[in-house]
């Protein structure tokens, strides 16, 4: 069943198998268009983070070109997007020397893939490649413009240290950080703060490379939440960010989507009620859902998921949530009013699932399903694993 | 250079890509040994669980027979179970009324496939698809012996109602339980109790049947905790258990498995410090390892996983572990002694790290493989997604 193509199937079909992922795309639209402004707005150029949804079909719809720019977290995704025609990513992970065969062999295929390091340790192994392999590979070196996980601080002696040791083919080309602190918390004022932080720390970088001589072409920032508050990006040449393309439960509760612009779900199945408990168990578990519990510590607690109907609308405003989730189950009730009707649970009936946060939700799918008024209007391949 | 089989590579290969999912031979061995013998002093059949795996590899030398029987979470994996020649599997998730063609082309395809459910409304559904169709299904019912999820309490009238429902071709051939409960409690005492209260339920709702005119030749039980512990299962005529295959961290927090028993675990590779944090970055994130942290809620929280090094050692006497964890970054510190050393964690070294939940970390993966002796010995398919 699920070999045929559910294209022109309205989502209650039968046949249409569930768990399924679906993208709603008016919504997708919308979240694209919305970034592409703003990066026009802040006068910076969009290299969108591939990693929410894997699939070369958004990525093209999302990239300023077909050719890119754009940011994986994988060099599988890199492979398979260089594969599909884009000729400028940068691999946003610090590089593990062991990985350097591949990312010339990504190099020789026509992309110019970028890599990021943070030590010298790292600059040495790179240089010693590209000079033992005569081969040329642009570098960028990680900032840590919050103290969030990797990178270098902007005012550290490293940063020049590690600047030094890019010897040979190994190319210093710019300059990369991530905000990632600017997802601990749900203030906007505090995110704006971030978003200039992250501006600053980087800049601080670029220029303090720039004056010790080093050409800086590229200073890139970038996360969902700082993109969409950042004020004023002087200094800054590119702005990633991926998750904003479906948006999640997460983002919503940070302020940075509204409920109706979340355009990723899942869709299932009601298979089965324990009425005395309230409870309707579906067909989408922890790994339709994921077990991310993002929301968990935050000011609503989604459990594992939103439950809506089937054109996406929260059932009851918002009051019934997936509370439980094994593999295969996921436990379906209300978390503040009246229980759940049985009698509005039948066994079959559809619902969907907005997820807390939609790149772990969407990553194990095999297809990627794109509707619109409540059919299946395209299906979308991607990327999966390493 | 993922393309190139691995086998035959030492773990500290450079063309060896992490992450990976690796299984320990020898520790799978005795794992799959020790159910066969547990199975055969309760004098029950092994009814193994594949969905932790999701590989025929395995389930062959897991199963008593080539043909099985076993147990599977999702039709996907019933029909790649099937097309590799098990020919007795029961689909352990109530049955969504839309996936009745798909059981029924595996059926016809040469794989008794059985099916679940717990309501009159699903026995319904069943029966008049098997008119319908003109087909033969075997169910069992579901019984609820723990409050856990789903089925029906042994004793509840609805047992009886929803056996007289099943009609025409659906044929009632047994019940299954599930003592999810059994995961709750770090105390052998109760997991012990659960087994019993376990084959307690299932036998007085088979009993009842029987009473009533029916014929139950199934009687189903199972999960890796009451299997480990159960000391008598009279009454019971199969046990389903999966995650015992591959054991985890939760299950060692349980009791239910040794820390040397941990079969899988997911290779990667230092790229970053932050010396003055005391933290090391890899490249396994919490899409390699999985956002389950079931060990969080029991009496040693091991963060994202266990820190071992390339043999499986675990490092320092347990105490360095994956305390935080992004899409494709892990970051590794110690808990409790002294900081990392940042000169024992050189960029590249590699590192094995033991998950809390062997099933969704091993899920995503393209291979899984099987290692010995620091080496490669084999690559093992295995079926995702849906």
């Amino acid at each position: 069943m699920e070999d045929t193509s559910p294209v022109g199937l309205r989502l209650t079909a039968p046949d249409l198998s569930t768990p399924a992922f679906l993208i709603d795309d008016e919504k997708l639209t919308a979240n694209l268009e919305r970034a592409k402004e703003k990066a026009l707005d802040l006068n910076v150029t969009l290299r969108p983070h591939l990693k929410t949804h894997k699939s070369i079909a958004i990525a093209r719809r999302q990239m300023v070109s077909p050719e890119g720019p754009a940011t994986v977290s994988t060099l599988r995704e890199a492979r398979y997007f260089a594969g599909e025609g884009v000729k400028d990513l940068i691999y946003a992970v610090g590089i593990a020397p062991q990985k350097l065969p591949q990312v010339l062999a990504i190099r020789e295929s026509g992309c110019d893939l970028k890599i990021i390091l943070d030590s010298v340790e790292a600059a040495q192994a790179v240089s010693a490649f590209c000079q033992k392999e005569e081969a040329d590979i642009p570098v960028l070196i990680e900032v840590d413009c919050d103290g969030h996980r990797s990178g270098i601080k902007p005012e550290s002696d490293r940063l020049l240290d590690v600047a030094e040791a890019l010897t040979d083919g190994a190319n210093l080309v710019g300059v990369l950080t991530h905000a990632g602190a600017s997802y601990d918390v749900e203030d906007l004022a505090v995110i704006r703060a971030a978003a200039k932080a992250e501006r600053d720390g980087i800049v601080l970088a670029a220029d303090r490379l720039r004056d010790a001589g080093y050409a800086i072409d590229i200073v890139s920032v970038g996360s969902t939440p700082t993109m969409t508050y950042a004020e004023d990006e002087t200094g800054i040449t590119e702005l990633r960010a991926g998750v904003y393309a479906l948006g999640d439960l997460f983002m919503m509760n940070l302020g940075v989507v509204r409920m109706d612009q979340i355009a990723g779900s899942v869709l299932c199945t009601v298979i089965g009620r324990q009425e005395e408990k309230g409870q309707v168990i579906v067909d989408a578990g922890w790994l339709a859902m994921s077990r991310d519990r993002g929301t968990a510590r935050q000011h609503c607690d989604f459990g594992y998921g939103l439950v809506c109907d089937i054109d996406g609308t929260p059932l009851r405003g918002c009051d019934i949530r997936m509370t439980g989730a094994n593999q295969e189950h996921g436990i379906i009730a209300a978390v503040a009013g009246d229980r759940l009707d049985p009698a509005d649970f039948p066994i079959g009936r559809r619902l969907r699932i907005l997820p807390n946060h939609a790149c772990p939700t969407a990553a194990p799918y095999e297809k990627l399903w794109l509707v619109r008024d409540g059919t299946v209007i395209d299906e979308l391949e991607h990327v999966r694993a390493w």
